[in-house]
């Protein structure tokens, strides 16, 4: 006998509620559609949150558990119940925009053997001669998990577009490759979240000046860094384009002001509870009988 | 000028101190020696430690931030100053034993960024047409990470013998193969903390009811669980022959009581704070003038 609980039942059957009172904050990250103007979207701004530091630290701490058990339950359905379902957080942003920050901060809540957590560097030698999709597929989270990309193919169109590191005819195309990409993981059924953490040049150089003051920061200090501040603008148009560009329903972007390290984590962690909360998750039933197992276990 | 800090300074060049008036759990939870015999330990005790679990869990607590400053200066020294230094935590233990909750609990205290976590399943096609340890160098962790085995290539000599998937002569050889590949291991600069999770029957039947009783725990359950108590002697067999014979001194066996969570969580947390603290870790300096390089950026 399979065990199948019942409708509106307590225990495995009962999904775990959408968060209500509070406005949506994937409505209030996306973007409206047509070119985009990062210049317009305030790095300090805190969309969907009206609290301070305060509450969205209290927040993020009362969204904790309830993001623990949705991942269970997506964990569960993979492994018991033979579901495909799977998340994949794309991070993306500029030097110290705190990608690293979110995958501690935000990631570092979940159970880490539900995670798979890449950080793509500068290609290998091995990696160019492949297509530049290749290491990316390699990556993609495994049913139940919780995939998190720090940087990603997007760097792609990104670094590659502003250092000229492959020819325009190159990387105009990438484009639409990435699009047939990411449309092809969703019908996979990877729940794709991509935020932009959208931080200011001027809270760089703060963030930069904190690492060379302190000396157990260095180790993440690379000189290289300021090197790249003299192509803000262009990184800055580079992205407008891939935010515009790639922004489609199966994978869309959310821009994350983050000058504000609490409000980043804050909207991250929201974001993904309520992607979380829309896949109406649930603990899948045990195929066998509950009776005879007990009575099988108490005799052994 | 390459920036180094000096002796005794604070920041880069200070050491994390080790723990003081507290006994080594690692002396206290190693084999003396020779045959061993597990119906000799009390899965219930809780060497090297006195209190009850509230003061366990605030000692967990406590070690959190130094567990993490520690993890970060072993990833800083790989990331930016070539170490190869890596730990790997190796996790044993019959059904129910806590391998899961370990990694939740202990390595959940980690960055996720800065672990490295594989849990060992049935082999594939794949893998059994390769040797044994094929698969297992595959999830070596690489320099700078904390890596995580739920299961390993102990199974190998552990189901493998008791199961007769292959002939006494193939996994009678292993344990040497098992032995060199640690040593390996372990001159390529890998930390080994190998752990058996040591729970009595009595407590394995206390949690396989505790899971046929709730609902959300029933993904969990398997009832072939139930068939493997019937060998349970021999399962017991198994580890105390592989305890004895692969108990380098490269790569030490610890007997972990487990019986109580809280006691498991504190030692393997302990166990893994001593091993850090003996590496005498240390933020790298940075390659580069701070003076210039701060003028720089505030020039930027």
């Amino acid at each position: 006998m399979r065990v199948v609980a019942e409708d509106g039942a307590d225990g495995a059957g009962a999904p775990t509620r959408p968060p209500a009172d509070v406005p949506s904050v994937r409505a209030a990250l996306r973007l409206p559609g047509g070119p985009v103007d990062l210049t317009a979207i305030d790095p300090r701004a805190t969309p969907a949150f009206t609290g301070d530091k305060a509450a969205a630290l209290a927040d993020i701490a009362a969204m904790a558990p309830r993001l623990a058990e949705l991942q269970e339950k997506l964990y569960a359905q993979a492994v018991a119940g033979g579901a495909r379902r799977r998340v994949l957080l794309v991070i993306q942003g500029m030097d110290t925009s705190g990608k690293g920050g979110t995958v501690k901060h935000v990631i570092g809540q979940f159970n880490p053997s539900g995670c798979h957590i890449h950080a793509f560097k500068a290609p290998t030698e091995d990696e160019l001669a492949h297509p530049f999709l290749w290491r990316v597929r390699e990556q993609v989270p495994g049913p139940g998990l919780i995939g998190v990309f720090d940087r990603s193919h997007y760097e792609d169109v990104l670094i590659a577009r502003v250092r000229n590191l492959v020819p325009r005819q190159v990387w105009s195309r990438r484009y639409a490759t990435i699009n047939r990409f990411e449309r092809g993981l969703a019908e996979d059924e990877v729940t794709i979240v991509k935020v932009f953490l959208h931080i200011s040049a001027e809270e760089q150089k703060e963030r930069l000046l904190a690492r060379l003051d302190n000396p157990e920061k260095h180790w993440k200090f690379n000189p290289q860094d300021i090197d790249e501040r003299a192509v803000w603008p262009e990184y800055q148009g580079a992205y407008q384009v891939a935010l515009e560009k790639c922004d489609g329903l199966a994978a869309p972007w959310y821009v994350v002001p983050s000058d504000r390290k609490w409000y980043r984590n804050w909207a991250i962690s929201r974001l993904l509870l309520e992607h979380l909360v829309e896949l109406d998750l649930r603990y899948p039933p045990g195929a066998f009988d509950v009776e005879s197992e007990r009575k099988r276990l108490l005799d052994s």
